[in-house]
């Protein structure tokens, strides 16, 4: 079993990887967790493979468990659900000392982990994450949140959980498109990291390697983000590293309303900012095609249609991360060195340019 | 002016306490924050005295600024009014380098609160309250929250604002009955202190020596509110002494459904903790006396019709202060000696004895 031990200002906690854990769950929360009232807020898609395995192993070790199953998909990041679930924290009669499980991927992570931090004014969390995107991603940072009708993820909070249990065999029952888009942000990672994680990357050469190296690029990516994340809990300066790729990923991915996967939107802006500043000679000749190959491998997308369109602007100039009207760039001096870049939210149309031979 | 510095983990600030800092407050948010866009939220009650001239400050010094009025009362601690100050955000863009400032009493402080503590997962704010209650008691520890049909309080954050502006003539707005309700908060901390404090509260003798005294009160509650919380943010041990009257005051305060404020219900249970502890011989004979003949003094009840019935006992087992099982009672040993006193939530009706003689 691999152990990587976060430690952000707020709180420390381990994240633990390795195949079969979801059958040791008990014991592995005895050892974090006192005797308590636990509630599990799984989703539909989910529910079915695990929720009566880990029901039972967590009984089992002597915990007294409830659930709540809402449905699947991005929907259930809304005022509505969250309100579903802090009703059934009421319902359950949680207390201050008992827990909340988030089994699931991002969207339960985001979502339980929220009504953790709201229920009480915040109550223990262990995050179980089923999908590669959340193993590598929201498994990572302690955000929270849901969606509102002015954009994605507005309403939230920064709150660490005690434990994180991954079981790479989770992937096994995901579709193939779920677990690839997942494979978009360890690519970014790695393309930061650079090193033995990038030489890692290049062994997988098909959607196929990605679960059979799945531990592996688990833990690498994670230990990255885990070292910028220890160091910076709260998106001031280093943490913002982790946007790479995400500054036009996630302004094509609301442009998309739910066309592309968040991994897959998050591939087309790693591999165009790299373009991008290749050819404002800021990062090293061939960068965008070594990021590129790597995505292409797996049937990532590198391009899309609404590259450059005003909607893509529109979705930029309201990203939550503008400050001060800026947005603020990362991009690579070269594989394995990421740098920050800031421009006036007033002139990206006239900064990025886009043409239709790139990447395709 | 009197400037409070109150150090927690996760932040530092200052709480300035003077008659005519309204007056002022452009020059004071200068010092605290950068130029940026301000969204002040106040309510229906305090909008016609306070929200322009407040404006006119802020915009004078050169801030941006836009308002919500919500409406006045706890019904604005709902999801649905935190949804429309959520929407007022969006609709204002507000960035993370932008802020709130909360111009109220408790609700809007714990209301605005909330709302910067979710908005892109937490924005800057400042609390500007305008009764005794909110200034003595809910402006220090960072406390947000609505309420839910289970019960008060009960979805939340710790979230600690950039400044706190006390400014005493505000109470001159106020009906009689909401200031004296504060009073009762002011009394459960200088019990609990004693010495000069407990003297000062001897100079109360009618509603009226309450504004005339109000800095010197307000000093003095929020002084040791703030050492308490100073060393300890979330509740964990010495914090909880300021539950002292809450355990039975929130029990009738939620039985009575509205009828009591909960400044009176935080009187009746300080005198009547009092009295328990007293008739235990725990509590140092008279103290209850002393504590009842301050409390009275401005009007404030000693007793309720509900004390010791079964609605009351019902709301103090849902206290979310329960953990595993019991209710950790706050005493005085005598004025200035505060101790715990942990019982089991299944023998409170055998423990807790009212008879018709209390406070009568």
């Amino acid at each position: 079993m691999e152990t990587i031990h976060v430690t952000t200002k707020s709180k420390e906690y381990d994240i633990l990887i390795a195949n079969g854990l979801l059958q040791q769950l008990g014991r592995i929360i005895s050892q974090v967790w006192s005797k308590r009232k636990v509630l599990i807020i799984t989703d539909t898609n989910v529910a079915p493979h695990y929720l009566r395995g880990v029901t039972e192993q967590i009984q089992s070790a002597g915990f007294s468990a409830a659930s709540l199953t809402v449905p699947a998909g991005e929907s259930s990041k809304s005022w509505q659900v969250l309100q579903q679930t802090i009703t059934a924290c009421a319902a359950n009669q949680l207390s201050r000392t008992d827990g909340i499980i988030a089994l699931g991927g991002g969207v339960i992570g985001d979502l339980a982990g929220l009504t953790a931090s709201l229920w009480l004014r915040g109550i223990s969390l262990i995050q179980i994450p089923t999908s590669l995107l959340a193993q590598v991603d929201s498994s990572v940072g302690g955000k929270t949140a849901i969606d509102i009708p002015s954009g994605k993820n507005l309403v939230g909070t920064f709150y660490q959980p005690d434990l994180v249990v991954i079981d790479p065999d989770t992937l096994t029952t995901l579709p193939s498109r779920v677990t690839v888009e997942g494979y978009g942000e360890v690519v970014k990672c790695a393309a930061m990291k650079g090193g033995i994680f990038w030489n890692l990357v290049q062994q997988v050469q098909n959607p196929a390697d990605i679960p059979a190296h799945a531990n592996e690029l688990i833990l690498h990516s994670i230990r990255f983000k885990a070292d910028v994340v220890s160091q910076d809990e709260r998106e001031g300066n280093l943490r913002r590293l982790l946007n790479f790729g995400h500054t036009i990923g996630h302004g094509i991915e609301l442009a998309a309303h739910g066309r592309l996967f968040h991994g897959e939107a998050v591939a087309v802006g790693t591999f165009q900012i790299c373009r991008q500043f290749e050819r404002l000679g800021l990062t090293a000749p061939g960068t965008s095609d070594q990021v590129g190959r790597a995505l292409q491998a797996v049937g990532l997308p590198l391009t899309d249609s609404l590259l450059g369109t005003p909607a893509m602007f529109a979705a930029m100039r309201h990203d939550k991360k503008v400050r001060k009207g800026r947005l603020t760039f990362v991009y690579l001096k070269q594989i394995g060195q990421p740098a920050f870049y800031p421009v006036d939210v007033t002139q990206l149309e006239t900064w990025l340019q886009f043409d239709n031979n790139d990447g395709k």
